[in-house]
């Protein structure tokens, strides 16, 4: 069942009716101001950190279920009949719904008994506010007089002491109204010098600042007595629930169109200017901005802006390929999604409740290969130096920082063995696609301490060196506290009842002999993998030193990967603190996990002997299911804390046997590397968004965007996606489609064309702008082969090879590649 | 206005209209199973620790208000209509509602259409569940079909996981239900081997037990779909948001009433009989409990009990005085709140979330004075044993700890200086009204080391020590962190947007230079009380030395107070970092401050020279205001991170010159040390919820308890209460209603009569349980004096002095006491 559809025309997605299995989730904001909204208008927007400046309130998992965002309320003055263009929060059916999710923006259409209200949300590319555009038609051959309310609630600030701290905030709220503008101000009298505005373009009727007074006590937001009643009680909120509700009585002409603009915007003040007057804000500032956008022809301006921005990210890659779906998905919203999450990580979404999680180390990395491509270089460039300054001089990295100060996170703590390895991919993703070798030489401090600095090279040597000094008995790299499986917990020992096994530093036994013996055969393969970036960036600054140190490293692991890593049929997936096997026929459940098999495909381990076939083989016989492939089976029916967390869910869910959409994109990497081009695709559409459309009430979230996990066989809830929008997965899925499916991958010295596709597609067409040059290029595949370059024409002369040169000259080159054995 | 009056026949407040100003709440339980329940059924309750074990969910600060709780809807099967009949969450009108909030329970009447259901809802005084007896009456003339539908949602017990972790929650919700018994097992699978019952007596009509499918995507607790259509779906909860409610069809005849039983309680298995079969729970041992409750027999036996044991709490101090208001709140529900407020410190209100605060160490050590004449000894002497067991060796004290492992919070940290000091002044109180002397020869550990352990004796000893060890350059106190007003923070440094001053040790300079300048004279004036009470306590044991050392450094404080901190009118509040008055006259805001004043009142400093009355003439001009006395004046106007959080708030809420609840209880204390018993009575009086009640639309908070602070005149909302019951209020109210106005007044050797009256009051009769003994007391005062003991005469004896002796004896004894100059 579908509840919308894909209109690629205008880049958005189009939900027909406002009942989604679950609320269907877009962004707004690109640099530093932020907002989700659903698409029945629930959401909040925040100031660069979701957790410490959240600008309006949102209650996760309520019931009702997204309740709480940016709300009108139409009343018709005749009957006294009230409802909501977005269908929440009133919930009156309407004559018509429509909610267009675009690229940065969500246009939110409803329309009954005669007024239609369409509201277009975005935030400018350059200014720290949402604006609101309004359109209210009168669409019947009457005159009409109808009250609109607005509605946001406000936060407090810190998400999390806003909801669990009452005791102190249900006494701060305060507010100022002038000229028409609401102006919330809490804790600006103390620590704060910003300040939140929500104004409207035409004069009110009325205006409420207290939600307790707006909404009646006892009220949902559904059945506002100042609504019902059409009377604005103009309260100045003190303490308690501080929000803001403007009222506005419009005469409406048969056909008459009204337009209406809301600004809904974060402002910080000069610390010495402060306040106008003891206690009254200096409002001197921030009017300009927005007397400026409450003008129509301003905001249509800077939504042109917006518009244009997006068109040019998203023209750095294009695909026409004989599968819709994908086009949509690789030209579209994966694209979209990977800026997305690298802007969000894990910090928020419908899911994650915006307070614990800021900024992964091993999230931001593999997301920047997602988005490497497409945004400005300067900002994967200093994402990639902040990750680095997180990291301790040892190798070992925080898991996590917090957007605001970019201080690795101490609760979380260090350990996660995989995350030191992430730091050379991600480098050398950003200088494959810039060609920026200088980044290698940028001094980065250690824990962000400006008195042990070194430059970025070393990081990068410190982080492999770090795997070495890391390894168990079998010389394969110890698993630390877990791997990119954050719930493959081997050491961790103190474990109570209510304790995380992740997020407490203090429940591992890092240091102790129980941490010296799990090892990790992903973290194996990812160390080939990472081995040879560095080899080669070594080589390329002429450390031939380091360089050949590494390569034998590799070489090495390569072998007590086959020596200790091979199950029979597949790859073992660890070594647990006993030194059993862990993703062995041998055990009784997990007796096989997706991430070793793929792994050492990306890594092209077990490619020379025949092994990684076999291990593939074993994954499809094994793992794949119609709604994916599944992390691990069987799943573990017990609980077990020498293995940790992933035992801890109930099968077929999560990490114990669900279908994780992120390692799916790496086993199309190995696929590819395979030379497999149905099988490939095969595993990219089973749960790629769009093609899962049809499946809506299964599935149930958005079909535009990647989810964390669908729930595996063993789960009653088979098929159902949950926690949608998270980091890594689109990344993962994007490197899969459109470096090894449709085989365009950027190298250290130009962009290397090798697609993987079906045997029956014979034609594809690709755009890719790299190194300031645009690559208008077409593929033939005359013989229908899976894989293999024959021929390669650029700009009319033949290539040797298939290493696309960096032409870094601003023009357009043609580029015919012919596929053949 | 009134929204309900007092039954003190019942000991019950009876709520007539279920729109109260807020939630007016009652608690359930008084071992280990506690709940919280509101006049229209919201709340929630849990196991021992209100974070940690948390069984049912409850949305704080929610839209609508109070959403989540113990709720029914009755479905009229002829017309389909449905309604609630605790008002909420369906809010349709009823033909008649009533609350009754009594001692350890409370019931909910709603009748509507000829349908009238009660439910008496509480917790056997011995078992780990919640009863809800239900009683369905058909009030017509005519048969009626109905269904009833039960409703709780399950909490997934760590309760700040629970809404933040959702990535995680909302995949592990698993159920089992059999035999009508719905059971919520969440984890269990893993490493808790606890869980809860919802059972009923009558045969199910159906269940459901996932929420979504209960109320239907997108709608609230007031319009659950399966309710409308009369429907049960059979569901069973596979993550998301695990309920249980229960379906039951009845046919009632004209006025038949038809008794149902509902549990709600919490089981734990051993630990090797987890199981019945591979994730199947083993019932083995609850089906008894279950079996045993759902007969209304044994559940009306439990409540039998329960209400005997409340009778026989209360009746350890009972007055009979000219003010109805007094009797009521001195009778029942002060030492009702004091008692529930020991139980919950100020972990779990309306207000306070139940995950942040758990018991505080001055907060229960406070609360202990108010309870120990009412609750087994065994009980209060085991809280001091565990707060001293959080105290250092250095004398400093974990400012917190969490009920389930007692183990005091490390990110709370120590330093607040005035915690030694409530440990010497508790114990003094457990041995006054117990007379257990031994209790100062327990072996207690430091920080919960076992390895490091001494006598309760000497951890007075290192107390009292402490504060003599941390004076400053006046020979005063250091404040610490801040003393009993916790936004007094003189040495917080490091406080930047959004963090907290209090909470974080981090953010205060202990140790440093800063740390060494600011004094407190609160501090200094309990340094003086509990030097006295420790010096008596030394005497006792025969150690003169400590006895004479306590003496002489008690009397060095007066001189050092006198000296330095007396400010021409009052007493001075404190010293800040640069050693400048706070509480002066000299300043520009904040000139005068409750707590010193009231503290040397207690204490008895300046009664001797004049001092203290002029200080409390002082307080009566400038602090006091109709709705109490205010805690400083004139309010903070601008905020000044060196005076700490106080100047935070918005002037006339919390401690910038709101009215505490709090120390108004020791302006009384102080005032009856002054012999003023007009005063006292109207100090009294003002803040007196029960005489309050008729301005319940100003007050909104309830009428039976005390809150935290009422807003003070610089707020536009003066006279508003907030955070009712909470820790510290009630003792603090009691003692100063029962030892000083009443003036019955445990002593080391007997009970000291020595009231403090209005002068019109003419007589008095008190019943006081104490040390095994009733004493049945009639005051006189022929007269019309306010305070002066002439006549004691015990068993028709005439006694010498005023010093009831411990008769330990079991009887009844008359004691008649005539007051005169």
């Amino acid at each position: 069942m579908k509840f919308g559809y894909f209109d690629n025309q205008q880049k958005e997605y189009v939900i027909q009716r406002p009942d989604t299995p679950s609320p269907w989730m877009n962004y707004l904001g690109s640099q530093q101001f932020f907002g989700m909204i659903s698409n029945t208008g629930g959401g909040y927007c925040f100031m660069v950190d979701s957790r410490k400046q959240r600008i309006t309130r949102y209650r996760y998992n309520n019931v009702p279920m997204d309740a709480g965002g940016r709300y009108f309320y139409i009343r018709d003055e005749e009957t006294g009949d009230f409802w909501s263009p977005s269908w929440l929060p009133v919930k009156k059916e309407l004559d018509f719904y429509e909610c267009r999710h675009g690229m940065g923006y969500t246009i939110i259409t409803g329309e009954k008994a005669g007024i239609r209200v369409q509201t277009k949300y975005f935030v400018p590319v350059d200014d720290n506010l949402e604006i609101w555009e309004v359109e209210i038609r009168n669409t019947t051959q009457q005159d009409k007089t109808i009250k609109i309310f607005s509605l946001v609630e406000f936060c407090l600030w810190e998400a999390l002491n806003d909801f669990t701290n009452l005791q102190r905030t249900l006494n701060l709220g305060e507010v100022e109204v002038e000229d028409n503008i609401i102006y919330h101000k809490t804790e600006y009298r103390e620590r704060r010098q910003h300040f939140v505005y929500f104004a409207v373009s035409e004069p009110l009727f009325g205006f409420d600042t207290d939600l307790e007074t707006f909404l009646g006590r006892y009220n949902g937001f559904h059945e506002p007595v100042t609504v019902r009643d059409g009377q604005p009680q103009n309260s100045i909120a003190c303490g308690w629930n501080p929000c803001g509700s403007h009222c506005i009585q419009l005469k409406l002409k048969p056909g008459e169109i009204k337009p209406l603009n809301f600004l809904l915007g974060y402002f910080e003040n000069p610390e010495n200017e402060k306040f106008a007057a003891p206690n009254v804000l200096n409002k001197k500032y921030v009017k300009p901005i927005i007397q400026k956008y409450l003008q129509r022809s301003h905001s249509t301006q800077a939504f042109n802006i917006l518009k244009a921005d997006w068109d040019e990210l998203l023209s750095h890659f294009q695909a026409e390929s004989p599968s819709a779906t994908l086009d949509t998905m690789v030209n579209i919203w994966n694209q979209y999604q990977c800026v997305i999450t690298y802007n969000m990580a894990r910090s928020a979404s419908f899911y994650e409740t915006g307070i614990g999680r800021g900024i992964g180390f091993r999230d931001a990395c593999q997301d920047i290969l997602g988005v490497v491509h497409i945004i400005p270089a300067a900002r994967s460039r200093q994402r990639i130096l902040d990750l680095a300054a997180i990291q301790w001089r040892n190798g070992d990295c925080y898991h996590q920082y917090q957007p605001l100060d970019k201080k690795g996170n101490a609760d979380f703590g260090v350990g996660f063995n995989d995350d030191p390895l992430w730091l050379i991919i991600a480098t050398a993703a950003y200088i494959k696609e810039t060609g920026d070798w200088q980044i290698l030489d940028e001094m980065v401090p250690f824990d962000n301490n400006p008195d042990d600095q070194a430059i970025l090279f070393e990081h990068l040597k410190i982080s492999f060196t770090y795997i070495l000094n890391h390894l168990g008995p079998h010389k394969l790299p110890l698993i630390g506290r877990a791997d990119w499986n954050d719930c493959l917990n081997l050491i961790v020992t103190r474990i109570k009842p209510g304790d995380t096994f992740q997020a407490d530093a203090s429940h591992a036994d890092l240091t102790s002999e129980i941490g010296r013996v799990p090892e990790s055969l992903m973290i194996a393969a990812q160390f080939v993998w990472a081995g040879q970036e560095f080899t080669l960036m070594a080589a390329q600054r002429g450390d031939q030193s380091n360089s050949e140190q590494a390569e034998k490293a590799v070489n090495e692991m390569i072998q007590a990967i086959y020596k200790a890593g091979w199950d029979g049929q597949w790859f073992l997936r660890a070594y647990d603190r006993f030194g059993n096997k862990i993703g062995s026929h041998e055990n009784k459940d997990g007796q096989i996990f997706i991430e070793p098999q793929a792994f050492m495909g990306i890594a092209g381990v077990g490619k020379e002997n025949g092994l990684l076939m076999q291990a593939m083989d074993s994954l499809h016989e094994r793992l794949y299911s119609k709604h994916g492939v599944i992390l691990q089976q069987p799943a573990f029916t017990e609980y077990n804390f020498n293995i940790g967390e992933i035992t801890s869910y109930p099968p077929g869910v999560k990490e114990n046997a669900g279908i994780f959409c992120h390692p799916n994109g790496w086993v199309v990497i190995a696929e590819c590397n395979l030379g497999r081009g149905e099988q490939a695709l095969r595993y990219y559409l089973t749960i790629c968004p769009a093609a899962r459309e049809e499946i809506s009430e299964i599935h149930r979230c958005e079909p535009y965007v990647y989810c964390q996990m669908i729930a595996g066989p063993d789960s009653p809830r088979f098929g159902e996606g949950k926690n949608s929008w998270l980091t890594g997965t689109a990344s993962a899925n994007f490197l899969g489609v459109s470096q090894y499916i449709l085989g365009v991958k950027p190298d250290f010295d130009g962009l290397r064309i090798d697609p993987c596709l079906p045997g029956d597609w014979r034609t594809l067409r690709l755009k890719r702008k790299y190194r300031n040059a645009l690559y208008d290029i077409v593929i033939h595949n005359p013989t229908g082969v899976c894989k293999g370059v024959q021929t390669v024409i650029v700009d009319n002369k033949e290539l040797k090879g298939n290493l696309l040169p960096a032409f870094n000259d601003g023009q357009t080159h043609t580029v015919e590649v012919i596929l053949g054995k």
